[in-house]
C-alpha cells in the first residue's frame, strides 16, 4: 500500500467499517451477467482511488448525527457517478487519439469507454431509485447535469487567457466541487429535512472540492510525475488555462503573454508543459492559487463550527487540511 | 417536409397535439443558461427524428385508457434518453477518427459529444425524479443499463460470424428494443399498477423495436443512401455482423465464408460494404431477416388484441406495419 493510501485510510478512520460496506455495494453493482461488461467493470473496480467523496457522505452523516442505514448506498452512488466521470474523461479527441494512442484508452476503444461510463451512470441512477427517499435521485441527477455543464464550459474556454478568476471558479466548481457539495449535503440531510445543516455541509463540500481542484491544477503545472503518479502537464496540452496560469498570464508583460500563448498552441504538444515552465516563472501564480485554496479550506472548516466535536468532524477538518498538502 | 416525415405524422395523428407538448417540454429541458451548452442543444434539438418512441408512450396510454397529464413528460424523457444514445453513438474510435474526420463529429470533438450525451441523460433522469411516481425513474434507469450492456456486447461480438441468431436478437433487443418496450410499458402503466396490460404493451414494444432494428440492419447492407438519407454500409465498416450477413455466412461454403471474412477485415475500409455486395448475394439473407421482422411485427400486433378498437390502437398497428415498409 502506498503512503498516500495509508494516509487517506487514517483520515477516514471514523467510517472505515462503513466504507467496507460501500465497497461491497459497489462490487455488487459492478457485477453484471455479461462477461464482456464484467471484464470492464473488474478493471474499473480496481481504480479504487481515494474514495474521498464516498467517505465524506458517511462522515457528514456521522458529524451531523444523521447517519442512516442507507448512507452506505448513497456513498456508493456518489462514487459510481465519480467513476463514470473518470471513465468519460478518458475519451480522447481526434487530435489526442493521434498523439496518445497507447495512453489511457489502450485497453478498449473510445466507444466502449463511452458505454462503460453510461453503464456506471445508469447503475448509479437505478440504485438511487431503489432508496426510500427521492432526495438522492433528484439531488444527484441535478448535480450530474451541473457537472456536465461545467465540463462543457471548460472545454469551451480552452485557450481563453482572459478568463476571469470568478468564471474559472464557477466552472471548476461545477465540474468538481458540485459532487463534493452534493455528497456532503446528502450525508447531512438524507432522507430529507435538516435543510439548514444540509446547506452548511454543502458549503463545506463546495469549498473543499474547489480547493481540491485548484491544488490539482497547480500539481498539473508544477508537480512531479514520480510523486503524483499520473501524467502531468495534461491541462497545458489540452489548452486548459487554469488558475496558476491565468494569474501568471495576467501579471506578464505583452511579450511574455505572447510566449505563453505560443506555448499553448505549439505543434510540439508533448513538450508544451515543459516549455511553459521554461518560458515563465510559474511560482508566483502557483503561490497565489495555493493561497486561494488555503482560504477555501478555511471557509470549508468554518462551516463545521456549529457541529459537536466528534471524531467525524475532526476527520473532515483533517481531510480539508490534507487537500492542501497532498502531492497525489 | 419529406414524404417519410409526413407519413410518420399521419401515423401518430391520434397523439399529434400531445406530441407538441412533448416537444415543448423537450425545448424547455434543452434550454440551458450556459451559451456553450445551448449552442449544442440547439443543434441536437433539430435532430427531431421520427420521435416514434415518444409517440408510442402516448399511444400506449391512449390505447389502454391510461393516459395521464404526466404522459407527455414520460414521452419527453424517453426521447431524451434516445437522443443521448444517438449522440454517444457518434463518438468515434481511434481508427474511425482517422478515416471519418469530417463525418458525424465535425462540429465538436469527441469529448464534447460525450459530455453532451451525459448532459442529456442527466436531464432525463432529473426530470423523471420530478414526476409523481417513481416508476418512470426506476424503469428507465434500468432500461438505460440494459441498453449499454447491449451496445457493449455488440461491440464485443464484432467480426463474430459464429454468433447465433438468438444471441444476435438478445443483443439487438437490449440495444434497441428495450427502450421501445419500456416506453410502451410506461404508457400503459404509468404511474403504477396495471401490470398485466403493461406486460402486453412491453411485449408489443419489444417485438416492434427488434423488427425495427432488423430492418435497419437490412437497409444498412442493401439500402440506397439516397433513399435512406444516411450513410450506409457502416455496420460492415465497423465489423458488425448483423442478421442478413449471419444468414448469408451460415449458408455459404468454406470459400465464400473466407471471402466474406476477408471483406470484413479488408484495409480498404470505405469499400468494405460495396465489396461485400460484390462477393456474395445478400438477397436470401435479407429475405430471411425481413421474414423474421414480419413475424415479430405480427407478434407485436397480437399483443394489442385485448385492447378496445380505438384510433390509438389502429395507429400502433399501422406503426408496426410501417416498420417493415420504411425505407428511411
Amino acid at each position: 500500500m502506498s503512503i498516500s493510501r495509508a494516509a487517506v485510510q487514517e483520515l477516514v478512520a471514523p467510517v472505515s467499517e462503513d466504507m467496507e460496506r460501500v465497497n461491497e455495494i459497489l462490487r455488487g453493482q459492478l457485477a453484471e451477467e455479461s462477461a464482456a461488461v464484467r471484464d470492464m467493470t473488474d478493471h474499473v473496480g480496481r481504480f479504487h482511488g481515494k474514495q474521498l467523496r464516498g467517505a465524506l457522505v458517511l462522515l457528514s452523516g456521522e458529524a451531523t448525527g444523521n447517519a442512516t442505514d442507507e448512507h452506505a448506498a448513497v456513498a456508493a452512488i456518489v462514487e459510481m457517478i465519480h467513476l463514470a466521470t473518470l471513465v468519460h474523461d478518458d475519451i480522447l479527441d481526434g487530435a489526442e487519439v493521434r498523439r496518445r494512442v497507447a495512453c489511457v484508452n489502450e485497453r478498449w476503444d473510445n466507444q466502449v469507454a463511452v458505454l462503460l461510463g453510461d453503464f456506471l451512470y445508469a447503475r448509479a441512477f437505478a440504485l438511487s431509485t431503489e432508496l426510500s427517499s427521492r432526495l438522492c435521485s433528484s439531488l444527484l441527477s441535478e448535480t450530474t447535469r451541473r457537472l456536465c455543464v461545467g465540463e462543457i464550459e471548460q472545454s469551451n474556454h480552452r485557450y481563453d487567457f482572459e478568463l476571469e478568476q470568478s468564471a474559472y471558479e464557477r466552472i471548476s466548481g461545477a465540474k468538481t466541487a458540485s459532487l463534493y457539495a452534493a455528497g456532503c449535503e446528502l450525508g447531512a440531510r438524507y432522507p430529507g429535512g435538516n435543510e439548514e445543516v444540509g446547506a452548511a455541509l454543502a458549503a463545506f463540500g463546495w469549498n473543499l472540492g474547489l480547493a481540491f481542484q485548484i491544488v490539482d491544477d497547480c500539481l498539473d503545472v508544477v508537480g512531479s510525475t514520480d510523486v503524483v503518479g499520473k501524467t502531468l502537464g495534461q491541462d497545458v496540452e489540452d489548452g486548459k488555462v487554469t488558475l496558476p496560469v491565468l494569474v501568471t498570464y495576467e501579471r506578464a508583460d505583452a511579450r511574455l503573454r505572447a510566449s505563453i500563448r505560443d506555448v499553448y498552441t505549439s505543434p510540439d504538444i508533448d513538450r508544451r508543459a515543459e516549455r511553459l515552465r521554461e518560458v515563465c516563472d510559474l511560482g508566483p501564480g502557483v503561490e497565489f492559487a495555493m493561497g486561494r485554496a488555503r482560504t477555501l479550506v478555511d471557509e470549508a472548516k468554518s462551516q463545521l463550527a456549529g457541529l459537536p466535536e466528534t471524531p467525524a468532524r475532526t476527520s473532515m477538518e483533517s481531510i480539508a487540511e490534507f487537500v492542501l498538502t497532498r502531492n497525489w
